[in-house]
């Protein structure tokens, strides 16, 4: 069993990755102690493994509740949140219940702010079932819900008590969605770690094969690098925003397409190309590598062209989206590009460059 | 200008006290700088001080823009808090945005649990326009809305940035309000402080009366002694419950009585009694105790008698409340309980004593 440690301080919590993990009592046994759990899960994961979690659990808690929200990114918003607190409150759970999300991102980040929410904040516990979630939300503690007018804008920074990625879970994911989670662990390549970029060129078949010792390498590399960044930055005041390589270009496609239609690592993977372009563009790195990073995209299953989101100014409205991000400031788009291969940095560019990169990059 | 200063980390804050501190543009100059600011009040409040505050702002913030909520504890929910994110979003605030919360407990406990979501995070103000809330919420950093199943049962624990206590605007504070503000001062006698419990005895009709002096006194000592207490325990495991005194048998009148009837502070009055009277009854206080502080609630203008909530069984239904509230675990009660004059203790006692109580003390 590959163990992980993220050190906060007394906010401090292990990351399990292994198969086969989540029927074991044993993988529980050191969560706190309370008179009952909760489970979160939706109706895609529900039938597959709420099951064994649910049994599980009972060998540690008296009483073990569910809740089980729709799929969908189209419900990450208040209402359905709100399923969640009465399914806490209906069952009397006090301030010492432990909630467990079972499931992708969506189901992470609610049953994290609905945790870090009821009475001000009850434990909990990540259970991520697709590979974005495992390596992605699994640390930096970001919890949120969207807003109709802009995607995680209300949440809150809640660690997790521990994070158990069962790899076993990403046996019924579709390929398209295990595609989306190669996106952020392609990522940590140019940001990082050129060498993991490397191993990952060598072994992106092995992973879209689910080959389990390739999958535990990726997610735990993938953890410690993001761990490694959290660790220096927990609330999202520097560094940590070279996380988001690839995700500015990325937000404004998903926002221009409408949720769903692209997913997020869709966005992320052609985002990184239009970012590495646009590093190219301001001399801080040349064609071959763009070139490579290109090429390994490709063979994970995911697009290198940018979505067209307007077809009388595309540029313009990728611009547009771009400067309502939670990240620009006072209207300023900030983008995380490649200062040579290994290394991220956060600058400004000037609109009729950024317009030159998204002319090129987009289909 | 008296300022008490809030010792928790790089999380630490002032509190202002004086008179007519809110039209001075001064009393903002050292907050962080940000492209906008946004006032959240109520319709009550708007027309009495709103101008004064944005107009003292604008000398701060290039932009300053206002959100006002419905008054009162009913429209404490998830779809008003919501018009301050509305609010946020449609005036494209980013998170360096300040919130400023322009009222009393309602408005601070909603602006507070929307700072700690928008965006994961933005900095707050607190500028408390009832005695009840700048004695009680200015410290302790607690942030909530109600759901229907339970009063403050979403929020979040977020400190603010500065907390500005003007007592000019005590001068438009209905009678009945300011007395229930008193409850709350009271409250720090018995639990931490009896030198401060004789001034009151002292100055109680100056403070009715709104006599500059004693009202600065009043809040300060207030604050200082709950600053105390919450820099022990910030996030309420054990000793910050002392400041629960009279609140088990207080939430239990305003659950029963239905929210709005009874104010908080008149709830916590009379429940102080109670908690008193069972106090004793257990040995730990004497009957010219329980005597002095009934008197001193009187003459503060508050009932020293229970509500009656249920003309069949009420001592049952009081048990029936105190077991769902927030401090319960696993169904226990557990009472704040003077153990001597000046000192609390947390304590479960028979169910037996506690009816025998409520029966003595409610009308």
């Amino acid at each position: 069993m590959e163990t992980v440690q993220i050190d906060l301080g007394e906010r401090s919590y292990s990351i399990v990755i292994d198969q086969g993990v989540v029927p074991q009592s044993a993988t529980w046994q050191k969560l706190p102690k309370a008179a009952a759990a909760l489970i979160v899960t939706n109706d895609v994961v529900a039938p597959l493994y709420l099951a064994s979690l649910k049994a599980a659990l009972q060998t540690q808690y008296p009483q073990v509740h569910e809740v089980i929200l729709p799929d969908g990114e189209e419900h990450k918003d208040w209402q359905t949140l709100n399923l969640i607190f009465d399914g806490l409150l209906a069952n009397g759970c006090d301030r010492k219940t432990v909630l467990f999300a079972l499931g992708g991102g969506v189901v992470g980040d609610m049953t994290g702010f609905a945790a870090a929410s009821y009475m001000r904040g009850v434990p909990f516990v990540q259970v991520p079932t697709t590979l974005l979630s495992q390596v992605d939300s699994s640390v930096g503690g970001k919890t949120a819900i969207n807003h109709p007018q802009g995607k995680n804008m209300i949440g809150a920074f809640y660690q997790p008590q521990l994070v158990v990625c069962d790899l076993a879970t990403l046996a019924t994911l579709p390929a398209r969605e295990l595609s989306a989670g190669l996106a952020e662990v392609i990522k940590y390549g140019p940001i990082a770690d050129m060498e993991f970029f490397s191993w990952l060129e060598s072994h992106v078949d092995a992973l879209r094969a689910q080959e389990s010792a390739a999958l535990v390498h990726a997610v735990r590399r993938s953890v410690e690098i993001k761990a490694w960044v959290v660790g220096q930055d927990e609330k999202e005041s520097g560094l940590r925003a070279i996380l988001n390589f690839g995700h500015t270009f990325g937000h404004a496609m998903e926002a221009g397409m409408g949720y769903g239609n692209w997913l997020h690592g869709e966005g992320v993977a052609a985002g990184m190309v239009m970012a590495a372009e646009l590093s190219k563009r301001l001399g801080l790195v040349d064609e071959a590598f763009v070139q490579r990073l290109r090429s390994l995209i490709e063979r994970a299953g995911l697009p290198v062209r940018g979505a067209v989101i307007d077809a009388q100014d595309n540029a313009g409205r990728y611009l547009e989206l771009m400067r309502v991000d939670k990240k620009s400031e006072a209207g300023e788009i900030r983008f995380v590009l490649i200062d040579g291969p290994g290394k991220a940095v956060m600058r400004s560019a000037p609109d009729a460059l950024v317009r030159e990169v998204i002319d090129a990059c987009c289909v």
